[in-house]
């Protein structure tokens, strides 16, 4: 695509990383191991849930992680130096990382994916994890809400041509089939991920013909599959007679399998036209509508009564129109000192939110044998076992007054392995078991946390220990601030 | 980067375009000539402006399209005919485009760019073409914003970990360049565009080292350009005083470049900071402010006397946050009929903003030679001279009375042949030429329409011949549409 041929992602990366890299490499502490976890704070969408994805890509990206000659002379041309270029020449990435699967159900504040690395190596694919799971992540939660709202109709993403980008429409198609749609009309999606495709004609075929009638009997000519755009000329006088007009004269000729709708009122058209087919006794013909839909519409032209069996979902799902970003963050949680153990690490901030949880941590997910619901996500230091405690105590990590025990209850460890020392060790699912995977999970939370609007807020807790720990080194930062603040004096 | 060598973008396409193909290539009217505009209809942002840019990306599109060997098989995998396929082995882009520079000033309704080709090589680079112009020009617009309020400060794009995947990151970056940011720190895109590059660290190192004295100090061991993020623990009473205090103890071995705040109350902590920095001597290091910005906060933060001298702007821009779609479409308006000689096309539509202005046209931007001032687009259709009609008359297309008479100007044709006949014709201006450009052509416009909240709207009009011609085609549909409605009752 580019004029190097030799171009790789390595420097699709902030300029600060590369910059640290170099004061650590300086410093001689580049090799010493660093955790990071990496995690969103507050929940896209206003959503009840998220939906975690992205894994394929980071695994691609880890597995080709390594500088060009060509990303080295460009190094070189804006001032960096040999003595530190000779050491990125050999870099390969050689951490460990794990990470929820694709289609796991995540929420606020809790680790997605941890990276344990040389600390040069952790910071430098930081920027590229972000952008990564950031978008995958966001579509997919997008998609999943969507999936919430039309139940079992059938959903397309039609995104592609109002997608940020070519990267954004193809993997985005993907996040989208994930969450729960059919079938995506990008081709390129269905060729390198294997998932359904779909789509027939564009207004620009009647447009060619200048007749209805002549472009959709040309369509059917080369396709046996046959729905039928009515609306370029007048949907309800002109569109939808003519298909009906060509559904009868080919008869068994055509798989007539609808009409689509893509302008005007949805409600009012799609009422009409169902009408017009019932009559014509085409009462299987599908009605499939698009334009600007997402789970709002969807829901109001469900409770209008529409008569839609089928949704094509474009801008508003490829772009997470109502909140276009995640914003995960990738965060130092413990680092190596010159002794070889971990020390943990916090950040304060004047923002209450972008207060870190420290150290090397786990989370699970508590079910409830009783009721085998989620009854929320349980953060711990590494070495904790969450069954040593019974009743499990989970208490708000703010409000600490609102808490619950639980008897029986399941821990699932919400993170696998990927990577150990460098290697991938981890099998990952195709898109039909993410997808799977997902409305599987769905089934462990209650109604409540997955309506659409004004959700009941899914409980993210830390153990006690994690509390503490945390709150000790809150304390810490705060005598050492106290101490600067005199010494500036 | 996939798991084809031969992977194209050719396959970046809505399914539908292919069936579509497919459809006139049975039909034999494949290489017939065809007409498509691309434009959108309502202005981004609700500005007064917006910028045109993607051509450089356009053209490595056109220049690299045909199907690979992966592609055809994968085609045929989902059922598409041997004798179909063998045509589109060979087929590459043998039309003509015309299309606005990177830079140019655009508004609604007005073609951006005009394909002339063979039917169905048209219609296969519709979606692409979409999925590039609606993203690069959505993000030249914010940028430009973005610069209209930030005056002749620094603009820094910091936006890669939040953008929707790498492609949008990378040409994101790009966009933000042209429209007016000085650097981008996104590396990648400083090695392929040759655009600035800029960043310093992050918490990350202050919370590896755990000390901000220590961090600071390792960093400029090896860096001489200095700006230290103070915002780790706790802003001004340990950060901007230990930032100074390194400064004084490094004197002439670094260059102190200034401080950067992340977060919390930007006005407040600029204000105290510069009152700090001032005291010690620093009146030249520099502020450097990020956290959430736009046009809006950044006009706000200077209205409360922020003394930010530097701007990183991120997620706001690179997903163009408040409207993160421009809904450009691609849109038939002439083809060749069997004599060989175009009919013009229109789209009628329940949506009264969504019918199609028919023909093969072109665009000018008419310059007032009295006032040097641009006083509005005028499209007229192909042969057209608009020097040919003095006074020149310029009415609204739908608020017919709205009308003006311009005497003395400037017609520009707004558009360059980039390809003619499959041929890149073109020598593509850089980046810094295009930004140039740009804020070149801003000097045409009238200070209310640039203004970024309820600018006043800039007229894009039609010649009288060009209005005429499509009132025609909307009342022959309407006939055809009456007869089509007897024809079904």
């Amino acid at each position: 695509m580019y004029q190097y041929e030799d171009d790789t992602l390595v420097l699709h990366n902030d300029l600060y990383q590369i910059n640290m890299a170099e004061s650590y490499w300086n410093d001689g502490i580049h090799e010493r191991m660093a955790v990071f976890d990496l995690y969103f704070r507050s929940m896209p969408f206003n959503s009840g849930y998220a939906v975690f994805n992205g894994l394929k890509r980071v695994i691609e990206y880890i597995n080709r992680f390594h500088f060009a000659k060509s990303d080295i002379e460009y190094l070189k041309s804006i001032g960096y130096q040999e003595d530190f270029l000779d050491y990125l020449k050999n870099l390969r990435f050689t951490g460990n990382i794990r990470s929820m699967q694709e289609g796991e159900l995540c929420f606020g504040n809790e680790p997605l994916l941890r990276v344990e690395a040389p600390l040069i190596q952790a910071q430098l694919i930081e920027t590229m994890l972000l952008n990564i799971v950031n978008f995958h992540t966001l579509i997919t939660t997008k998609a999943s809400r969507i999936r919430q709202v039309a139940h079992d109709d059938m959903l397309m993403e039609f995104g592609t041509r109002r997608a940020q980008e070519a990267d954004a429409a193809l993997w985005g198609a993907r996040a989208a089939f994930i969450g729960g749609f059919n079938a995506t009309s990008n081709v390129r999606a269905g060729k390198l991920f294997g998932i359904p495709v779909s789509g027939t004609h564009a207004h620009a075929m009647v447009q060619t013909y200048g007749d209805e009638y002549i472009a959709f009997k040309k369509y059917a000519e080369r396709h046996k599959d046959c729905v039928f755009l009515v609306d370029t000329f007048h949907t309800l006088k002109s569109g939808v007679p003519t298909a009906i007009k060509v559904a009868k004269e080919l008869g068994d000729k055509i798989n007539f399998v609808g009409i689509r709708l893509d302008s005007g009122d949805i409600a009012y058209l799609s009422k009409e036209a169902r009408r017009m087919l019932d009559e014509a006794g085409f009462t299987d013909a599908k009605i499939i509508a698009s334009n600007d839909l997402d789970e709002q519409t969807i829901t109001s032209l469900k409770s209008q009564g529409a008569r839609v069996d089928s949704w094509g979902v474009g801008t508003k799902l490829i772009t997470g129109y109502d909140q276009p970003a995640l914003g995960a963050v990738y965060k130092l949680v413990a680092v190596e000192n010159s002794e070889g153990s971990y020390v943990d690490r916090i950040k304060l901030s004047n923002n209450a939110e972008k207060v870190t949880t420290p150290g090397k941590k786990k989370v699970y997910r508590i079910i409830n044998k009783k009721t085998n619901k989620a009854e929320g996500d349980y953060i711990t230091l590494e070495h904790e076992n969450p069954y040593d405690e019974s009743p499990l105590k989970l208490f708000h990590p703010v409000h600490t007054y609102k808490m619950k025990f639980i008897k029986s209850f399941i821990a699932k460890d919400l993170h696998h392995d990927i990577f150990i020392n460098g290697e991938l060790v981890y099998d990952l699912p195709n898109e039909t078991d993410a997808q799977t995977y997902l409305k599987d999970s769905l089934a462990y939370l209650w109604d409540e946390n997955k309506r659409h609007l004004n959700p009941q807020e899914y409980p993210v807790d830390l153990s006690t220990l994690c509390w503490e720990n945390k709150h000790k080194r809150i304390f810490e930062v705060a005598e050492h601030v106290k101490e600067m603040e005199e010494e500036h004096e």
